[in-house]
């Protein structure tokens, strides 16, 4: 979304290269706010603005603007200039800036980069998409064992510019492996006895995660742990880098989105909706709508099956998509709770038998009361007194069959090492409509058949 | 989930009164993992825990339980103990940990507990579930602007324990109006200049959120300016209170459960899945269940007007189930799309001519896709050349009606300020069922009544 409210007075200030009025503007508002103000200019024109602030500044800034408008400034503007903010920019934002920057601009930007920030950006860059590897930062503040409280405060207060977390230390041996934690608090809490050493004070129960741990765990791991940052390591406990609670935000922004697109049967975008181009679009959305026609089909096929009771009692037909329906939407409640429960650590494959006779109850429950709503549009409609209970009974079989496929199809899927978000869906919907329609043919054949007979 | 690890040895801890191996077993991990290992206990066994170790540490396990195992706890046990616990748990965690306890309870405990405190509880209470009030602590830093940094480090360093967040320390005036922020970041910096004035070195640049602003804003908040806290203020302005990082995410895992449950049509669920009450589980997806079914009966109705068409062209009959969900998912998709592109920020009202035009091109292209396939069945099964076009044509215009009403309706929703996530699921389904049917039999008698006639 972009704020146009001060484009005109930017673009004013622009003209008149009023660097003093430029300055100004970009530390009155915080810096996220002044971000915001600020997308609605080229990206030429945004950098000019930037250009006026000073560097740490124009980091903060710049790594509050949306992706793809840190992609287009970092491609279009000049080299070295570009290079020097990269180098300020905090190690986890410059690799996700650079993540899309066109490969050959990324090597030229690259060899004006400082040698250790060069090889910063290398071994980030390294780390798959959704791993911790590629959320963690490694500014951070490591200090060894031996040192004392005061000699603690003293190299935080020479490194805290540097650094984008101060609050944690994290206490390590000569070979970098993690040995504890000391947090600002404490040391503060410390300061009347200065010379205590970092080693009795430090926390030595760390919750740690690796690497290649997948993202959205690590997202649960520290909303459960209240931390404001966790540590990665690798398999030797060596010390890799933090997951600040600001990345765990945007993990968890991002998963939900992620999740709310494949309930809803679309592969997740990598950009915003509007950026997406309709081709892709068309393939995240098309593959998934193909594969549910596929499925439709089968309703084809089992419904030409029945063609001819239809034929016979053609009052029927109008029922078929409530029937179905009510299928559908009792099995996706069902699959949508058992699925979020799931992912809350609520219920575990061990508690399958309650999860199923409790949909088994719910089923009988929910399908009793459409039944009674299904009864009397019967009364009204059905030919014949036996025809009255077509709706009714073949409404509580379908609410059933469809809270339990809901509820055991995603735990199949758990137990078998897959995603119950991802997998579920489309065969809940299918199933249930297949269902759905031999339910109501066998119940309507039970029933009138004899009648009709 | 509990974890029954370690049950047996703590009760046999227990049966021996070892109160020394309890100490050490509250203290061995990092508390969040103490609580989980202690959740298959009883609310008296549990107890009997905590007792042995340190208040500070029973305090920090306690506020890792489950809410309902709190509760148990709180209401079983002796008052003037729990009294204790209460008085030093943070001042937002023991608000929700009393909002489920019975009132006569909690009575009994409030006037055990000394005043100060007393009235934080009360004050606290009031902000409706939902709010950044209800989210908020009240154990925070605040100085005054005259005092200098090492007045300040001094200060905190004597605050320290108390409270629950000292990295930022909120500056106020005489009168409790917020004037600005330091950091404990910028204090440990400029401790060379131990007398520098607070007043100096205050971020003045603030965003601040309202007592009674939604949750869900506040979250997003947090989430774009990457903050530990954010302050709560009234309309004057004055300090009430902050939320911090693991309050922030808290809010966010709830509202990602609560919107998944909308989506499927599920009023979100107060408490976890098992241990919801069948009645209220019926009630909350009753509802909707009725809502939609009555939508379905619509179908009926529209579905009777067209009987004897379709008793004429009974080839049609079979494809009714696959035309409707065919417009039903393209509809679920582009509905999702659009609530979630709002709910991020990536489009806002003043791009709906965008959207639109996005969508009726969508819509086109995976109508066009769906046609295709169609078209081969009708090959197949259509009795005439004119009928094999029945099918494709159908499926064209019945995707491209899903994706304009799943793309409209949450922007008209969100025009008319009610939460597009909420409103559009059943009104997006309930009125592509009628529209596709609509369609099927408007093309079909087109197309076909020519040729009969």
């Amino acid at each position: 979304m972009v704020n146009t409210l001060y484009l005109p007075e930017i673009r004013e200030m622009l003209a008149a290269n009023d660097r003093e009025e430029l300055r100004e503007f970009c530390t009155a508002l915080h810096p996220a706010r002044t971000a915001e103000f600020m997308e609605g200019l080229s990206a030429t024109e945004a950098w000019e603005v930037l250009l006026a602030a000073e560097l740490s500044t124009r980091v903060e800034i710049f790594s509050h603007f949306e992706e793809h408008f840190q992609q287009e400034i970092l491609e279009s503007q000049d080299r070295d200039e570009i290079a020097e903010l990269i180098t300020e920019l905090a190690p986890d934002d410059r690799v996700d800036a650079l993540a899309d920057v066109e490969a050959a601009i990324v090597d030229e930007l690259l060899v004006k980069i400082p040698a250790e920030e060069r090889r910063d950006i290398l071994r980030l860059s390294q780390y798959p998409d959704g791993t911790a590897g590629a959320n963690m930062t490694t500014d951070f503040a490591k200090l060894g064992e031996s040192l004392t409280v005061k000699e603690a405060l003293d190299e935080i207060g020479k490194q805290a510019e540097d650094l984008e977390m101060i609050y944690y230390l994290y206490i390590v041996d000569d070979d970098n492996h993690l040995r504890g934690l000391v947090s600002a608090r404490q040391l503060v809490t410390a300061m009347r006895q200065p010379n205590t050493c970092l080693r009795d004070l430090m926390k030595t129960d760390l919750v740690t995660v690796k690497a290649l741990d997948d993202q959205e765990e690590v997202a649960d791991t520290v909303a459960k742990l209240n931390v404001i940052a966790i540590p990665v390591v690798d398999d030797e406990h060596h010390m890799l880098g933090i997951i600040t609670h600001d990345d765990v935000i945007d993990v968890m922004q991002e998963e939900a989105v992620k999740d709310a697109h494949q309930s809803a049967a679309v592969n997740p975008l990598e950009d915003s909706y509007l950026r997406t181009h309709l081709f892709t679009l068309s393939w995240k959305r098309g593959i998934w709508l193909s594969i549910l026609f596929f499925c439709g089909l089968l309703t084809v096929l089992v419904l030409q099956r029945y063609q001819t009771n239809l034929e016979q009692w053609t009052w029927l037909i109008p029922f078929i998509p409530l029937v179905i329906s009510s299928g559908g939407n009792s099995g996706n409640q069902s699959a949508t709770l058992i699925i979020t429960a799931l992912g809350q650590g609520h219920i575990s494959l061990s508690d399958w038998a309650s999860v199923v006779w409790r949909e088994l109850l719910m089923g009988l429950v929910l399908g009793f009361f459409l039944a009674l709503f299904g009864m009397l549009v019967s009364l009204w409609i059905a030919p014949n007194f036996n025809g009255i209970w077509v709706i009714p009974l073949t409404l509580i079989l379908v609410v059933i069959s469809g809270t339990l496929t809901g509820s055991i199809l995603p735990l199949v899927f758990k137990r078998m090492g897959l995603d119950p978000a991802i997998m579920s869906n489309p065969f809940v919907a299918g199933i249930v409509d297949i269902l759905g329609i031999c339910i109501y043919m066998t119940v309507a054949l039970l029933i009138l058949e004899p009648v009709a007979g």
